[in-house]
Protein backbone atom coordinates (compact mmCIF):
# COMPACT_ATOMS: atom_id res chain seq x y z
CA UNK A 1 0.00 0.00 0.00
CA UNK A 2 2.97 2.37 1.04
CA UNK A 3 5.62 3.66 -1.69
CA UNK A 4 8.40 0.96 -2.02
CA UNK A 5 10.37 2.96 -0.22
CA UNK A 6 8.82 3.92 2.84
CA UNK A 7 7.57 0.16 2.48
CA UNK A 8 11.40 -1.31 2.63
CA UNK A 9 12.37 1.38 5.97
CA UNK A 10 8.72 -0.46 7.76
CA UNK A 11 10.40 -3.25 7.50
CA UNK A 12 13.88 -2.41 8.52
CA UNK A 13 12.30 -0.73 11.49
CA UNK A 14 11.03 -4.20 12.66
CA UNK A 15 14.07 -5.69 13.20
CA UNK A 16 14.13 -3.44 16.20
CA UNK A 17 12.33 -5.21 19.74
CA UNK A 18 8.99 -4.71 19.91
CA UNK A 19 8.24 -2.87 16.94
CA UNK A 20 5.42 -4.40 14.69
CA UNK A 21 3.72 -3.18 11.77
CA UNK A 22 2.50 -0.16 13.61
CA UNK A 23 4.84 1.23 15.57
CA UNK A 24 6.97 0.30 11.83
CA UNK A 25 4.52 2.45 9.86
CA UNK A 26 5.23 5.41 12.76
CA UNK A 27 8.71 5.63 12.77
CA UNK A 28 8.87 5.17 9.00
CA UNK A 29 6.48 8.53 8.66
CA UNK A 30 8.24 10.30 10.90
CA UNK A 31 11.59 9.52 8.83
CA UNK A 32 9.24 10.71 5.92
CA UNK A 33 9.06 13.89 7.50
CA UNK A 34 12.42 15.11 9.78
CA UNK A 35 15.07 17.00 7.35
CA UNK A 36 17.67 14.45 4.95
CA UNK A 37 20.80 15.76 7.27
CA UNK A 38 19.34 14.27 10.53
CA UNK A 39 18.45 10.84 8.75
CA UNK A 40 21.75 10.93 6.95
CA UNK A 41 23.92 11.15 10.46
CA UNK A 42 21.25 8.69 11.72
CA UNK A 43 22.01 6.19 8.96
CA UNK A 44 25.68 7.10 9.15
CA UNK A 45 25.15 5.96 12.98
CA UNK A 46 24.06 2.64 12.27
CA UNK A 47 26.75 1.85 9.52
CA UNK A 48 29.54 3.31 12.26
CA UNK A 49 28.48 1.16 15.32
CA UNK A 50 28.79 -1.90 12.78
CA UNK A 51 32.22 -0.66 11.30
CA UNK A 52 33.58 0.12 14.95
CA UNK A 53 31.85 -1.70 17.69
CA UNK A 54 33.74 -4.69 18.95
CA UNK A 55 33.97 -6.77 22.10
CA UNK A 56 36.67 -5.76 24.08
CA UNK A 57 39.79 -8.54 23.64
CA UNK A 58 40.48 -8.28 27.37
CA UNK A 59 36.90 -8.61 29.15
CA UNK A 60 34.13 -8.66 26.00
CA UNK A 61 32.70 -5.32 26.88
CA UNK A 62 31.78 -3.55 23.89
CA UNK A 63 33.95 -0.99 22.50
CA UNK A 64 35.12 1.21 19.70
CA UNK A 65 38.65 -0.17 19.14
CA UNK A 66 40.44 -3.20 20.53
CA UNK A 67 40.65 -2.37 24.27
CA UNK A 68 37.36 -0.80 26.46
CA UNK A 69 38.42 2.58 28.16
CA UNK A 70 38.02 0.26 31.66
CA UNK A 71 40.18 -2.35 30.90
CA UNK A 72 42.92 0.22 29.30
CA UNK A 73 42.20 2.38 32.31
CA UNK A 74 45.25 2.24 34.88
CA UNK A 75 43.88 3.76 37.64
CA UNK A 76 41.53 1.04 38.17
CA UNK A 77 42.01 -2.50 40.04
CA UNK A 78 43.02 -4.83 37.63
CA UNK A 79 43.12 -7.76 40.02
CA UNK A 80 39.11 -7.28 40.97
CA UNK A 81 36.94 -8.93 38.23
CA UNK A 82 33.09 -8.15 38.52
CA UNK A 83 30.97 -10.94 36.08
CA UNK A 84 28.00 -9.65 34.12
CA UNK A 85 26.08 -10.94 31.88
CA UNK A 86 25.65 -8.43 29.26
CA UNK A 87 27.38 -4.46 28.31
CA UNK A 88 24.44 -2.89 29.51
CA UNK A 89 25.10 -4.01 33.20
CA UNK A 90 28.66 -2.78 32.67
CA UNK A 91 26.99 0.42 32.33
CA UNK A 92 24.38 -0.06 34.93
CA UNK A 93 27.45 -0.71 37.71
CA UNK A 94 29.39 2.19 36.00
CA UNK A 95 26.47 4.57 37.03
CA UNK A 96 26.93 3.87 40.70
CA UNK A 97 30.54 5.38 40.58
CA UNK A 98 31.16 3.00 43.36
CA UNK A 99 32.87 0.08 41.75
CA UNK A 100 37.04 0.64 40.69
CA UNK A 101 37.83 -2.79 39.99
CA UNK A 102 37.36 -4.07 35.75
CA UNK A 103 34.56 -5.91 34.45
CA UNK A 104 34.37 -9.21 32.53
CA UNK A 105 31.21 -9.86 30.03
CA UNK A 106 30.01 -13.16 29.92
CA UNK A 107 27.36 -12.18 26.79
CA UNK A 108 24.80 -14.23 28.20
CA UNK A 109 23.87 -16.43 31.20
CA UNK A 110 24.02 -20.48 31.34
CA UNK A 111 20.12 -21.36 30.41
CA UNK A 112 18.83 -24.82 30.18
CA UNK A 113 15.93 -23.44 29.08
CA UNK A 114 16.67 -21.79 26.17
CA UNK A 115 19.61 -24.22 25.45
CA UNK A 116 22.92 -21.90 26.62
CA UNK A 117 25.51 -23.99 27.29
CA UNK A 118 28.29 -22.74 28.96
CA UNK A 119 30.48 -23.28 26.39
CA UNK A 120 28.81 -20.36 24.21
CA UNK A 121 29.50 -17.65 26.93
CA UNK A 122 32.88 -15.49 27.56
CA UNK A 123 34.11 -18.30 30.34
CA UNK A 124 37.82 -19.31 29.10
CA UNK A 125 38.99 -15.62 28.75
CA UNK A 126 38.03 -15.46 32.03
CA UNK A 127 39.58 -18.54 33.82
CA UNK A 128 42.59 -17.04 32.31
CA UNK A 129 42.27 -13.66 33.42
CA UNK A 130 41.35 -15.49 36.63
CA UNK A 131 44.98 -17.19 37.50
CA UNK A 132 46.26 -12.89 37.60
CA UNK A 133 42.81 -12.03 40.14
CA UNK A 134 42.71 -11.63 43.59
CA UNK A 135 38.77 -11.78 43.76
CA UNK A 136 36.33 -12.57 41.19
CA UNK A 137 32.87 -11.03 42.16
CA UNK A 138 29.71 -12.77 40.52
CA UNK A 139 27.57 -10.25 39.39
CA UNK A 140 24.90 -12.21 37.10
CA UNK A 141 21.48 -11.58 37.88
CA UNK A 142 19.59 -12.63 40.94
CA UNK A 143 17.18 -15.11 38.15
CA UNK A 144 17.54 -18.96 37.79
CA UNK A 145 19.40 -18.47 34.80
CA UNK A 146 21.53 -16.03 36.94
CA UNK A 147 21.96 -18.06 39.24
CA UNK A 148 22.86 -21.20 37.98
CA UNK A 149 25.46 -19.33 35.95
CA UNK A 150 27.12 -17.89 39.38
CA UNK A 151 27.09 -21.54 40.43
CA UNK A 152 28.82 -22.91 37.79
CA UNK A 153 31.39 -20.47 37.71
CA UNK A 154 32.22 -20.66 41.14
CA UNK A 155 32.08 -24.30 41.51
CA UNK A 156 35.03 -23.64 38.00
CA UNK A 157 36.94 -20.93 39.48
CA UNK A 158 37.12 -23.47 43.05
CA UNK A 159 38.67 -26.15 41.32
CA UNK A 160 40.77 -24.14 38.45
CA UNK A 161 41.75 -21.35 40.75
CA UNK A 162 41.56 -21.95 44.28
CA UNK A 163 43.86 -19.02 45.64
CA UNK A 164 41.51 -16.74 44.41
CA UNK A 165 38.65 -15.08 46.79
CA UNK A 166 35.03 -15.66 44.69
CA UNK A 167 32.00 -13.90 46.21
CA UNK A 168 28.46 -12.77 45.31
CA UNK A 169 26.60 -9.65 45.25
CA UNK A 170 24.18 -9.55 47.77
CA UNK A 171 20.78 -10.23 47.47
CA UNK A 172 18.05 -8.53 49.63
CA UNK A 173 15.29 -6.29 49.81
CA UNK A 174 15.87 -3.27 47.01
CA UNK A 175 16.58 0.32 47.95
CA UNK A 176 12.97 1.78 49.22
CA UNK A 177 11.76 -1.80 49.21
CA UNK A 178 8.64 -2.13 51.46
CA UNK A 179 8.78 -5.94 53.08
CA UNK A 180 4.69 -6.63 52.10
CA UNK A 181 5.63 -5.79 48.82
CA UNK A 182 8.66 -8.21 48.33
CA UNK A 183 7.99 -11.43 47.26
CA UNK A 184 9.23 -14.75 49.13
CA UNK A 185 12.75 -15.52 47.70
CA UNK A 186 13.67 -11.79 48.41
CA UNK A 187 12.72 -11.88 52.09
CA UNK A 188 14.69 -15.37 52.55
CA UNK A 189 17.51 -13.82 51.27
CA UNK A 190 17.12 -10.66 53.01
CA UNK A 191 16.26 -12.79 55.96
CA UNK A 192 19.52 -15.45 55.91
CA UNK A 193 22.30 -12.73 54.36
CA UNK A 194 21.49 -10.26 57.10
CA UNK A 195 24.59 -8.75 59.29
CA UNK A 196 25.35 -7.33 62.75
CA UNK A 197 24.28 -3.60 63.09
CA UNK A 198 27.26 -1.64 63.70
CA UNK B 1 29.15 5.79 29.06
CA UNK B 2 28.37 3.94 26.16
CA UNK B 3 31.46 3.65 23.41
CA UNK B 4 31.16 6.80 21.37
CA UNK B 5 29.62 5.21 17.98
CA UNK B 6 26.97 3.32 20.20
CA UNK B 7 26.56 6.71 21.88
CA UNK B 8 25.94 8.69 18.47
CA UNK B 9 23.05 5.96 17.33
CA UNK B 10 21.22 6.27 20.55
CA UNK B 11 21.17 9.86 19.64
CA UNK B 12 19.75 8.83 16.69
CA UNK B 13 17.12 7.00 17.80
CA UNK B 14 15.72 9.21 19.64
CA UNK B 15 14.19 11.27 17.17
CA UNK B 16 11.52 8.37 16.47
CA UNK B 17 8.76 9.55 18.48
CA UNK B 18 8.61 7.99 22.12
CA UNK B 19 11.58 7.05 22.11
CA UNK B 20 13.65 7.95 25.18
CA UNK B 21 16.89 7.25 26.26
CA UNK B 22 15.92 3.37 27.81
CA UNK B 23 14.27 2.49 24.60
CA UNK B 24 16.95 4.15 22.14
CA UNK B 25 19.62 1.82 24.16
CA UNK B 26 17.74 -1.42 24.03
CA UNK B 27 17.43 -0.53 20.26
CA UNK B 28 20.44 -0.02 19.58
CA UNK B 29 22.56 -2.82 21.05
CA UNK B 30 20.45 -4.83 19.32
CA UNK B 31 21.97 -2.73 16.18
CA UNK B 32 25.14 -4.10 17.95
CA UNK B 33 24.33 -7.75 17.78
CA UNK B 34 22.55 -7.67 13.96
CA UNK B 35 24.48 -8.58 11.33
CA UNK B 36 26.20 -6.11 9.26
CA UNK B 37 24.20 -7.00 5.58
CA UNK B 38 20.91 -6.44 7.67
CA UNK B 39 21.69 -3.40 9.21
CA UNK B 40 23.36 -1.71 6.07
CA UNK B 41 19.97 -2.29 4.18
CA UNK B 42 17.93 -0.74 6.88
CA UNK B 43 20.94 2.38 6.80
CA UNK B 44 20.13 2.54 2.64
CA UNK B 45 16.47 2.36 3.07
CA UNK B 46 16.35 5.42 5.39
CA UNK B 47 18.57 6.85 3.05
CA UNK B 48 16.35 5.87 0.02
CA UNK B 49 12.89 7.49 1.58
CA UNK B 50 14.97 10.62 2.15
CA UNK B 51 16.26 10.97 -1.73
CA UNK B 52 12.96 9.52 -3.10
CA UNK B 53 9.91 9.75 -1.38
CA UNK B 54 7.97 13.37 -2.63
CA UNK B 55 4.32 14.44 -1.87
CA UNK B 56 2.37 13.39 -4.97
CA UNK B 57 2.50 16.56 -7.23
CA UNK B 58 -1.59 15.99 -7.66
CA UNK B 59 -2.82 14.95 -4.28
CA UNK B 60 -0.60 15.30 -1.65
CA UNK B 61 0.08 11.63 -0.78
CA UNK B 62 3.12 10.29 -0.46
CA UNK B 63 4.98 8.58 -3.39
CA UNK B 64 8.28 7.80 -4.65
CA UNK B 65 7.86 9.85 -8.07
CA UNK B 66 5.77 12.55 -9.27
CA UNK B 67 2.66 11.38 -9.16
CA UNK B 68 1.06 8.79 -7.04
CA UNK B 69 0.00 5.19 -8.01
CA UNK B 70 -3.75 6.36 -7.32
CA UNK B 71 -3.66 9.40 -9.30
CA UNK B 72 -1.95 7.79 -11.73
CA UNK B 73 -4.56 5.05 -12.01
CA UNK B 74 -6.90 5.56 -15.09
CA UNK B 75 -9.42 3.20 -13.75
CA UNK B 76 -10.01 5.40 -10.43
CA UNK B 77 -13.05 7.58 -10.75
CA UNK B 78 -11.00 11.00 -10.92
CA UNK B 79 -14.24 13.39 -10.28
CA UNK B 80 -14.39 12.11 -6.59
CA UNK B 81 -11.97 13.52 -4.68
CA UNK B 82 -11.45 12.58 -0.93
CA UNK B 83 -9.91 14.93 1.49
CA UNK B 84 -7.62 13.08 4.64
CA UNK B 85 -5.42 14.87 7.07
CA UNK B 86 -2.52 12.76 6.00
CA UNK B 87 -1.23 9.67 3.95
CA UNK B 88 -1.58 7.32 6.85
CA UNK B 89 -5.50 8.09 6.41
CA UNK B 90 -5.16 7.01 2.79
CA UNK B 91 -3.52 3.61 3.56
CA UNK B 92 -6.91 3.26 6.14
CA UNK B 93 -9.01 3.67 3.90
CA UNK B 94 -7.69 1.89 1.11
CA UNK B 95 -7.15 -1.03 3.20
CA UNK B 96 -11.32 -0.97 2.62
CA UNK B 97 -10.95 -1.53 -0.64
CA UNK B 98 -14.58 0.02 -1.22
CA UNK B 99 -13.25 3.05 -2.27
CA UNK B 100 -12.70 3.84 -6.00
CA UNK B 101 -11.95 7.68 -6.33
CA UNK B 102 -8.96 9.76 -5.63
CA UNK B 103 -7.67 11.49 -2.84
CA UNK B 104 -6.71 14.23 -1.56
CA UNK B 105 -3.94 15.23 1.54
CA UNK B 106 -4.69 18.26 3.62
CA UNK B 107 -1.47 17.48 5.56
CA UNK B 108 -3.08 18.01 9.22
CA UNK B 109 -5.21 19.87 10.40
CA UNK B 110 -6.78 23.62 11.45
CA UNK B 111 -6.01 23.42 14.69
CA UNK B 112 -6.51 27.38 16.70
CA UNK B 113 -5.18 25.65 19.42
CA UNK B 114 -1.78 24.16 17.47
CA UNK B 115 -1.67 27.30 15.69
CA UNK B 116 -2.05 25.57 12.87
CA UNK B 117 -4.52 27.96 9.97
CA UNK B 118 -5.58 27.26 6.53
CA UNK B 119 -2.70 28.85 5.13
CA UNK B 120 -0.37 25.79 6.08
CA UNK B 121 -2.50 23.26 5.08
CA UNK B 122 -2.70 22.25 1.42
CA UNK B 123 -5.54 23.86 0.16
CA UNK B 124 -5.17 25.81 -2.53
CA UNK B 125 -4.34 22.59 -5.00
CA UNK B 126 -7.72 21.36 -3.53
CA UNK B 127 -9.43 24.69 -4.79
CA UNK B 128 -7.75 23.96 -7.96
CA UNK B 129 -8.49 20.16 -8.49
CA UNK B 130 -12.47 20.93 -7.51
CA UNK B 131 -13.22 22.84 -10.37
CA UNK B 132 -12.96 19.44 -12.16
CA UNK B 133 -14.62 17.62 -9.19
CA UNK B 134 -18.28 15.98 -9.27
CA UNK B 135 -18.22 15.34 -5.36
CA UNK B 136 -15.60 16.56 -2.37
CA UNK B 137 -15.67 13.75 0.49
CA UNK B 138 -14.79 15.74 3.77
CA UNK B 139 -12.97 12.80 5.34
CA UNK B 140 -11.17 14.64 8.23
CA UNK B 141 -11.20 13.19 11.57
CA UNK B 142 -14.19 13.39 14.10
CA UNK B 143 -11.97 15.36 16.11
CA UNK B 144 -12.62 19.09 17.31
CA UNK B 145 -9.59 20.01 14.49
CA UNK B 146 -11.38 17.97 12.24
CA UNK B 147 -14.89 19.50 12.40
CA UNK B 148 -12.91 22.60 12.38
CA UNK B 149 -11.18 21.87 9.08
CA UNK B 150 -14.17 20.11 7.63
CA UNK B 151 -16.51 23.16 8.46
CA UNK B 152 -14.01 25.58 6.96
CA UNK B 153 -13.78 23.58 3.88
CA UNK B 154 -17.27 23.27 3.18
CA UNK B 155 -17.66 26.82 3.34
CA UNK B 156 -15.17 27.38 1.27
CA UNK B 157 -16.30 25.06 -1.34
CA UNK B 158 -19.69 25.99 -1.18
CA UNK B 159 -18.48 29.63 -2.13
CA UNK B 160 -15.75 28.88 -5.17
CA UNK B 161 -17.33 26.01 -6.37
CA UNK B 162 -21.22 26.10 -5.46
CA UNK B 163 -22.03 23.42 -8.74
CA UNK B 164 -19.31 20.46 -6.78
CA UNK B 165 -21.57 18.23 -4.66
CA UNK B 166 -19.79 18.46 -0.93
CA UNK B 167 -20.45 15.84 1.66
CA UNK B 168 -19.33 14.47 5.22
CA UNK B 169 -18.48 10.92 6.05
CA UNK B 170 -20.75 9.55 8.59
CA UNK B 171 -20.52 9.73 12.41
CA UNK B 172 -21.82 7.03 14.43
CA UNK B 173 -21.78 4.10 16.26
CA UNK B 174 -18.41 2.23 15.18
CA UNK B 175 -18.80 -0.98 13.90
CA UNK B 176 -18.82 -4.04 17.12
CA UNK B 177 -19.57 -0.62 19.37
CA UNK B 178 -22.00 -1.20 22.68
CA UNK B 179 -24.08 1.66 23.27
CA UNK B 180 -23.30 1.81 27.07
CA UNK B 181 -19.36 2.35 26.31
CA UNK B 182 -19.99 5.08 23.45
CA UNK B 183 -19.64 8.08 24.87
CA UNK B 184 -22.13 11.15 24.30
CA UNK B 185 -20.96 12.75 21.05
CA UNK B 186 -21.13 9.34 19.08
CA UNK B 187 -24.50 8.57 20.37
CA UNK B 188 -26.01 12.33 19.54
CA UNK B 189 -24.52 11.51 16.30
CA UNK B 190 -25.68 8.01 16.07
CA UNK B 191 -29.17 9.47 16.66
CA UNK B 192 -29.45 12.71 14.23
CA UNK B 193 -27.83 10.74 11.71
CA UNK B 194 -30.41 7.82 12.18
CA UNK B 195 -31.58 6.48 8.64
CA UNK B 196 -34.62 4.87 7.33
CA UNK B 197 -34.31 0.91 7.26
CA UNK B 198 -35.07 -0.66 3.78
Amino acid sequence: MYPESLQKLIEGFKILPGVGDKTAERYALVVADTDEETIRQFASALIEVKEKLRPCKVCGNLCDGEICDICADPDRKHDTILVVQSAKDVIAMEKTGQYHGVYHVLNGAISPAKGILPEELNIDSLLERARQAREIILATSATVDGETTAMYLDKLLKKEVPAVLVTRIAHGLPSGGMLDYADEMTLVHALSDRRKME
